[in-house]
């Protein structure tokens, strides 16, 4: 591996998703800040990608803070050019609209959207002095769709696209790459597993859900295209998923 | 005018556009319950309603406040069944991402989002019992696209737009017509020829900007359509408006 | 009903939607000129509307063919001016991408949208020199999303739709309404009522199907829209329908 | 590079993304067959894949004629397995709709939308009984957006879209990829270039055309995923290209 004298974030890099992301990039080269709501629990990751002879550092971090978000960012920078920040935090929840309380449509959209926003602005405060660089938001299903039940996710992924969408007008034309990929499947954890064995779903995983390596490859690809023929917005499913 | 025996809640009466819904649902024999922020500015339009024989109650509401949306609601389901509730409140800015506060970003989206959950769920909770009911959002060209500059605004109406679909698809078997107005063009007001004049655009008012009754008349007719043949969605724009 | 110095020409007035329009658009005082392609069959329509005080004028027309448009246009056009035209002409098919041939993807393609595309641009000629006018065009779910099976008619209602759209955004400024109503969900025909039986489905019609008199209201209302708050698109479903 | 034991066809080789793509399939160690009108055009292309050390069958090929799609798409297959499809051809034409002739929108439509559904079809009836394979499209912004005077040129383009769906929902549980690209700028070809010059338009190449090289790279890009996480659709735009 060669080592870049750049950093990759990765906001969110608790679930699955996140932590193959950070293996990718640091895989590559890249030093990568991972942060997440309790930084402890990223002490596995950070052993795995040393093994492998990456660079990580790990910072619990709450991505709805605005200083927090800052000073991650910053920090990550100051140790090399941030090149790379990817927005990966989840917030999936379903309710029946009068069930869903204040607190829940509020709680999402600060953790999926507000963080999202806050994480975009102050990586591209970065970027933009040096006119390079990348900015990724993890999408959904739901980022195009307000299904039954999903006012507060959907409310929170269709903002984030939103972000996505302006941010990638804004800074495009200063050579910072902004692209929203849109997961249109489950995606291969444990929890999902332990949700549709609850809900009785008798299902081949391999065929409906979706390795986390496979998303990782798929932000790897965005950032590998040259500025003459960027990606703003992808989908990626399974090839046995129903669309 | 018949009078009928059932409230029309216009949230967001303030502005030009929720006047002039508030005027024509007045004018179709409603007890009209406008609601904004600083009350005691809708006397004008409680003048003018009650002089053309319209019943109106005009309260000062801040939207964003569960428990003032649910007390404006139910104030005027206790005074006649709560048929129709349209949420109007606009919070349209443009900054650059790099200017964009987390204040301004999180106030348009409490102004233009979270409001309207509120009140479109406080709105459900009364119509649900009795399986009948309109719940109508006013939409905007952000509603649908994440322009440079917009990143704030249109993260908020992108997040309404979801709510409204969720809302729909879960209320509509219900007997609850939920639907999305999109106003693809600036609206006749006072401010918006200020703007215009500002930024030393030349143009002709009647042919690029909608009168404010227009819109209202579109939401009369949505209001009129039979639960066999309900719109989620549809935009309107002045014939000479681009897009 | 006061007499119109106008006609409204319904393409494609052989099925139960295309009748109600005619039906809607006579009783509102419009000279009808409704045409199909076995004219004969018009009969029961012509009677319907002469016995309610209508006028309409029965025509054999292949909407495929250049001529036989322009002529049944112009024919309307002499009789009054030409102020309305409704494209209808449906072509829903649905076969496996290996057992579509090509006869039934040019056949569906000629009459949803190359004759959808006469029809258009025949009325725009005519409406064009005297500056108004209104050419509306039925569209379908399938105008949105290319579903497994449905290739071909697919291909034709997407492709309408962009037909609508670049007429609507050419026209709009020489005030020509141009507007494309997605009906999303079956219509309560006496065909659809059989392939729903064959298929063994129960199901409710009133709540899922659509009457067609909902349908022609709906163009109704577009027609009645001031030309300072046009609709380029709206979706119609039942109250009960999934989406 | 690593001679496989497999065929590319690409259809519509006539232009430089086609030529492109073609270089980089062989390159990668595909046999490709190269189809387009005049076949005898692509002697140089054959030349430069062969001095490369490529693999490479020119044919000449109308792609709306059915017998002859599926007879170049059989040669390639009884040469080494038909592997990846690649549907390319364009027909970018701009009228005023009153100028639209019969003649150019049914041409457009053959070339661009018709050919392509024989094209994917023949494809995919090659690849189905052996569960394995990649069909992709190419389309341009008009695939989503009916602008004035483009009537033709997007009813072809979003019906090409239509079918790409249709198959990508059928033909993605047999494990055949389908894929639409939406190459959303002008590519850089000495006729833009014309255009672009003719029209007095000052404009920095390198920054608002895509070389055909990127494009021919998103499309390997798009081969190269795992069907665990595959794209259905992406847009590509250069980084100074508004939108």
């Amino acid at each position: 591996m060669a080592d870049r004298n750049a950093t990759a974030a990765v906001i969110g890099a608790g679930d699955y998703i996140g932590a193959e992301i950070a293996k990718k990039f640091a895989a590559e080269g890249f030093t990568v800040f991972a942060g997440r709501r309790q930084g402890d629990k990223l002490q596995p990751l950070v052993e795995e990608i040393e093994a492998a002879g990456g660079r990580v550092v790990a910072r619990s971090l709450d991505a709805r803070d605005e200083q927090q978000v800052a000073g991650f960012l910053n920090e990550a920078d100051a140790h090399a050019p941030l090149e790379v920040c990817i927005f990966n935090v989840g917030a999936n929840v379903r309710f029946p609209i009068l069930d869903t309380s204040n607190r829940v449509f509020r709680k999402v959209w600060e953790m999926a959207c507000y963080a999202g926003f806050l994480s975009g602005r102050e990586a591209a405060r970065l970027m933009m002095p040096r006119g390079r660089g990348a900015i990724f938001f993890t999408g959904a299903t739901a980022s195009l769709r307000g299904g039954a039940g999903y006012a507060a996710f959907a409310a929170a992924k269709f903002g984030l696209r939103a972000v996505a969408q302006a941010m990638a007008r804004e800074l495009g034309p200063h050579n910072i790459h902004v692209a929203h990929l849109i997961i249109d499947a489950g995606v291969d954890t444990a929890w999902v597993r332990e949700r549709r064995a609850e809900a009785g779903s008798s299902f081949d995983p391999g065929a409906v859900l979706m390795p986390p390596a496979a998303v990782a490859d798929a932000y790897w690809q965005l950032y590998q295209q040259p500025n003459s023929a960027w990606t703003f917005e992808m989908d990626i499913r399974p090839f046995k998923e129903k669309w």
